[in-house]
């Protein structure tokens, strides 16, 4: 694997060029709001769903730069989905990936305004991606995208999630959440860069098992670190799934079967990566983001 | 001028089928904010901004159904950001087109859902439409109206709406709030009916003219009809600008003034339609827009 292919350079290549597709505006031109969503989108993370973007795309033949504004689009509605997540109305957290949250930060107005921003400016990227560069391909990868963030997608799993009465089917309410909440983006940002490169149905169908597996395992993790590990390793306010009464894997199952449920999922990513390899791709990248989730401790 | 043409005929036409592009999603399946945001979708309103986008693309050549999809989507990113706009942590109004606000109706979370979901089906829209038929032309109408939402445009000015230090130059942020709040997506309507169109330099600079003055006498009419009218007639909260310390054209100038400015807005859109039908175009309808608006009392 050459040093361009691996996460960690993918992960650098989106924090060094995320920035600029946030507009400069002055504070005194309504700027507060871009601020505040600089802010957020600054804090980092693992950048999980653009690293995964590029590395699809790459295997499927697209040059990183190429699949950038839509690398760049997913974290920014990632993003502001965390914003919203966290405002008092929702979750009501003051911590996130370390610092302070944005509304903490900048306050309820600013940071209502700053994720709107950050969702609009997801498609402002794609429209001006695609006015550069108009192919079926790329407009199939930006429609994948504006769907998975929307009613069918994340704003109706957190709806899920925010329903009480609908957790009176557990087992069903907490699937339906992880899909559409969490799986949803995932599963979008590999299939984008899949659709980028013009990735066939069987390729396209053994990605959707490696994403879904994958999305699935992942949220497990999310809510596994909840009780084990600390707010300061984590940067996030930890041990709130409990006390809150929020339903997820572990809460629902506990800790041990939490635990079998993300190995099992892990399995059915690795074999679809493995499919994807006897296929003739390349996964080596896809392999390593595999590897760093499976030993993921933030 | 056929009935096909009329403003009460084009909104008919957008009140007819926007029902159709929300997602039908069973409560079950987290569609309680999308329920919630056809709810604010279907309280209506003056539809102006569809209005003016379906009427300007008729003009430049461009049939209404193949208009549609960017009609509803400026729609949306309009009803979405009442929506947030309503909420407690922003201008905290309970009462929008003369029923409960979306908050008010479905609780502060769904609301913030549901103004996401709706910005977001506006873009899952528009893709859909590219799909369907993708043209430079189709591609530019779409990025007009992406860029006039987004932190440059009316997240911007929403922002510095909210913002009290910049009221220290209150002719200046009355004018570029007006700008970029309201001013922003109503010209992106006009532009993007003119791009659907392949408008040219001229005559999309002409329009640029009638939509900037139309979109500013439109702000100075709800500031007057805030004073002037009753919350019975109006189907919102009156009196609440001077009583919020709200800077308004009515709040800085006084009634009169802000009637001069208006008059002469309107004479300076109602001069741009003479240049356009100067210029060889039937202007019949939006002159009608124009005369609509002049004469409003709601």
């Amino acid at each position: 694997m050459t040093a361009e292919q691996s996460p960690d350079s993918l992960k650098a290549y989106i924090d060094e060029h995320l920035p600029a597709f946030l507009p400069a505006i002055a504070k005194a031109d309504g700027g507060t709001a871009a601020e505040a969503a600089a802010y957020s989108l600054a804090v980092g993370g693992k950048r999980i769903r653009p690293v995964l973007l590029l590395a699809t795309a790459q295997m499927c033949g697209v040059a990183k730069a190429e699949a950038l504004p839509f690398a760049a689009a997913v974290e920014m509605i990632h993003t502001y989905s965390l914003i919203h997540d966290d405002l008092p109305a929702m979750d009501n957290d003051l911590l996130r990936r370390g610092r302070p949250s944005c509304h903490a930060a900048f306050g309820e107005a600013n940071a209502i305004l700053a994720g709107d921003g950050l969702l609009n400016l997801a498609y402002e990227t794609l429209f001006e991606a695609l006015v550069v560069k108009s192919t079926p391909e790329r407009l199939a990868a930006a429609a994948e995208l504006a769907r998975a963030a929307g009613f069918r997608g994340m704003v109706g799993g957190q709806c899920l999630d925010l329903s009480e009465s609908l957790h009176e089917e557990p087992d069903k309410a907490l699937y339906a959440i992880q899909r559409k909440k969490t799986g949803a983006l995932i599963r979008a940002a590999v299939l984008a860069g899949a659709r980028l490169g013009a990735a066939g149905d069987d390729v396209s169908g053994q990605l959707t098992d490696f994403a879904d597996a994958l999305g699935l395992s992942f949220q497990i993790k999310d809510d596994l670190l909840d009780v084990q590990s600390t707010s300061g390793t984590l940067g996030k306010t930890t041990g709130k799934d409990a006390r809150d009464g929020k339903l997820t894997f572990v809460t629902r199952y506990g800790g041990r079967e939490a635990e079998r449920i993300f190995a099992a999922e892990m399995a059915r990513a690795r074999a679809a990566l493995s499919e994807l390899e006897a296929g003739g791709l390349f996964v080596t990248t896809l392999r390593a983001i595999w590897r760093y989730l499976e030993q993921r401790t933030v």
